[in-house]
């Protein structure tokens, strides 16, 4: 056992909340961004396109900034914080982690599908070789019973990874899901564990809460909710809960919110409200990229995008699965034409 | 014991939501917000100023429309659901409280501090008279011990309040002690328990599902979260994850979706995040109409607003006791003149 009893907080909004803002982030507000955090004594800081290392594209979004630039001008303006990367086997390589390390990154998190933690192998192994901390990323956790997960996260742990952490992706946990979760990791691993949390259904703190209090030591955050969908756990929000709490996390408070404030929110372009698009994510268990093909699908078979968004995460389709799109909603508008059963 | 099953909603957002537009509603949108919330089903719409009856005023914010003509808009277009109106004895009177009945309202919640429910008595009394539902409003609620808090309430309940609610004004409340709040009024109680969370700490979501596990069944929410300070628990979201519990309200939920998005986001003239004020507010637990003034008296005497502010929390100021603010910005700063001691 490894565990230590300080929070240890991963700022994402240089990652995920590249997202928020469709990977448009500049030199000089991921510098801006980064110093501060580091001022304010946040551990990790992630910097990467929101997809994870090489997630500039057509398909995931081009970044207005190659991202080694951005990593690089994050490492520079940091005297304490570890910058960390993600990285999603299948979409980042090997080659853009040696890149990554030789900029002076600290840390990898490697991400994959709940139940795909078998292509983490090598680049967990790589992590370790490079000298970086390597966490696993169990990405749509919701999407996995309890066994399963701890399975994959077990997997991950004999790969080499120093911590695992269970990813909300759609903000579809309910607290006694996180709860199961972490309590289930905790008995079965001897590594840290932590949590990632999306705010879609408004529960990114209290499940963030569940998790500490269940063991979880690595907690993730969103400076002003800057994250995908509805937004992580907002970090200068979660200090001011764990000090409350009586929780340590190192992490200056006042300087947190001042950089929020000042520096992180005139960056946001639109909101990071709860939204019908987002709540019907976190409320169905998909992924956000399935809400577009549901709209059009729906519009096709005059059916309710809704419906088809809900039997989509019944069935729990993952990405890569958008052709069943269509056919859940032929299948939704097929059965609404037909008499009732008497 | 008169305790329903049945989760039953007030949607605050034509209320405690006109905090958050300067109270600028017109007839038009409250009759369109009203007229939608009702066909979704839902049985309880607050619509006053959002000091409640005769707020109106320059001390509290001037309504652009009178609260009357308002509740009357109201009142036309539901078809099941009943308004409520939202009374503090001193602010509001008997004789305002006579003419939202003649109106048609069918629920008036009467309002005090915490510690004040005997200036409660007459307005109970005539509510019942009027033949209303009757509703205890304890403000500020984290700001008396549990047994403090049980006595106001029984207080309200022998006055003849058909239900009282643990109201944490501040969104200060953390998830433990909502719960220490809840449980003890349900063993001392004999009548249905409310809550009226406020997401100050992002904690409103899970303080409310915590109050509902304890056994409240009277929750608030506001529809996109437009309320004062940070907002309420956002009702179509609360919506969505009482679904997921597979507990029932009777609301339809995408119509709770549709109306947030088409209806409400739009009246919303700024979005309702967690800014570093409402941040402040919940942490320190203090009333908001206590930032101003902490600024003013902050930039006087060159120290931080925020330790102010949680200075007053920490001696449980009171609305009215703003004299004080300026005195502990004094303490403060020569305090901090004076040589430390060794």
């Amino acid at each position: 056992m490894t565990q230590d009893k300080r929070i240890l907080i991963t700022e994402v909004a240089l990652r995920d909340g590249s997202h928020a803002i469709a990977h448009q982030y500049t030199v000089d507000q991921v510098s801006k961004v980064a110093k501060a955090l580091d001022e304010a004594n946040i551990p990790y800081i992630e910097v990467s396109h929101g997809d994870g290392l090489a997630g500039s594209s057509l398909q995931y979004g081009l970044s207005r900034t190659h991202e080694l630039e951005l990593i690089e001008a994050a490492v520079a303006v940091c005297r304490q914080a570890r910058i960390a990367v993600l990285l999603l086997p299948g979409i980042g390589t090997m080659e853009e982690l040696r890149q990554a390390a030789n900029l002076g990154v600290k840390m990898a998190r490697i991400a994959t599908h709940v139940t795909e933690a078998d292509v983490s192998a090598q680049h967990i192994a790589l992590t370790k070789e490079l000298g970086l901390e390597a966490v696993g990323f169990l990405m749509m956790s919701h999407m996995a019973p309890v066994e399963k997960l701890v399975e994959q996260a077990k997997l991950m742990e004999s790969y080499g990874a120093d911590t695992v952490y269970v990813v909300d992706s759609a903000g579809a946990l309910l607290p006694h899901e996180v709860k199961e979760r972490i309590r289930a990791l905790r008995q079965h691993l001897g590594i840290p564990i932590g949590f990632h949390a999306h705010n879609n259904l408004s529960l990114a703190m209290a499940n963030t809460l569940v998790a500490i209090e269940e063991g979880a030591t690595r907690i993730d955050g969103s400076v002003r909710c800057l994250g995908a969908g509805a937004g992580n756990t907002q970090t200068e929000v979660l200090i001011a809960v764990l000090e409350r709490l009586g929780l340590s996390t190192g992490v200056d408070l006042y300087k947190m919110m001042d950089l929020a404030e000042e520096i992180v929110a005139p960056i946001l372009q639109v909101p990071q409200e709860i939204t019908r698009d987002s709540l019907v994510m976190g409320y169905a268990g998909v992924y956000s990229s399935f809400l577009l093909h549901a709209k059009r699908a729906a519009q096709k078979f005059n059916i309710d995008s809704r419906d088809i968004l809900i039997e989509l995460g019944r069935r729990k389709v993952v990405g890569g699965q958008e052709d069943m799109i269509v056919d859940v909603a032929a299948e939704i508008a097929k059965s609404r034409q037909e008499p009732a059963v008497r």
